[in-house]
């Protein structure tokens, strides 16, 4: 079965992405409005618990973190989508630079660069795409909420995605002498 | 904030339940399929966390239970709403029992008498309704698989659900000596 893993903003950021999305986003029916900190990767029948428990290792270390979006900004030429554009907070890169060097980084199907992001719009024409991302950059506003926990969702046949286990962040922050 | 509690079957029931939901569901974006246990309740700001206590110690008590999908049925004439029906586990009914009478059971904003279901049809007009349902009738397969957890979903603007919590049931079967 396929397996991704992500974090929800708070429902603030969720409620400001579906406007968009619902309109401009092909897979808006898919999957609630998230951050991607695995891409969809392979396991096998059984896998799952194994999956949950090394998640559950890496989260005690690593500490909630600010998810704070700050710009509008696209994949453009790469890709026509259009993206709320998330801070690269130190925590945030290390869950996913763990996550990627355990085991499970190993069952990716296609490895991509990480640029923390969530999906406002895809799929869009080239002259649509540009409108759209104007009128996106006019109208963003800046969120922060603290995110504490990431989601083990699998896939269904019709792409849509299921959770299946809840995944705590409990790292406590270093103090800075 | 609005919050629902719900079960999800297993990959094949919700993938046969989503070939039907996808042309008939009026609500098939806004949720995977699923069992709901719990009607919409609110919860104040920080009230979450007290919510998923009382969801743990009642997942305690409760064990896995086969969730059997054995007839298609439907609320019409109260509703145009064709369903899975479920069958009525002891440990289910328990699960919604305890739910319930739980201080969370006071906060519901409108009661229903539990009947488990997975909803595959709302919102057809009459004629159409009896259609699918004889359709559905003859096509539908029985399907059993045990389900270990339970979810907290809050929602969002657009009335689509996000899950906040997965909750696990793992109470012991008593013995019959």
């Amino acid at each position: 079965m396929i397996y991704g893993i992500a974090c929800f903003p708070s429902k603030t950021i969720q409620d400001m992405a579906n406007t968009f999305r619902k309109r401009y986003d092909s897979r808006y029916e898919l999957i609630p409005p998230h951050l991607t900190l695995m891409e969809p990767f392979e396991l096998s029948p059984g896998e799952e618990e194994e999956a949950v428990q090394t998640m559950r290792e890496i989260g005690k270390s690593i500490p909630p973190y600010p998810l704070h979006v700050y710009k509008v900004d696209s994949f453009h030429p790469k890709e026509n989508k259009i993206f709320l554009k998330v801070d690269r907070h130190q925590h945030l890169q290390k869950l996913h630079q763990d996550l990627h060097q355990s085991w499970l980084g190993d069952r990716i199907l296609t490895q991509k660069e990480f640029t923390p992001h969530i999906t406002l719009c895809q799929d869009l024409r080239d002259d649509e795409h540009f409108d759209v991302l104007d009128q996106l950059k006019m109208t963003m506003t800046e969120e922060t909420a603290y995110v504490d926990r990431m989601q083990l969702f699998y896939q269904l046949d019709n792409e849509a995605w299921t959770v299946y286990e809840t995944i705590h962040l409990t790292g406590k922050e270093e103090r800075s002498e």
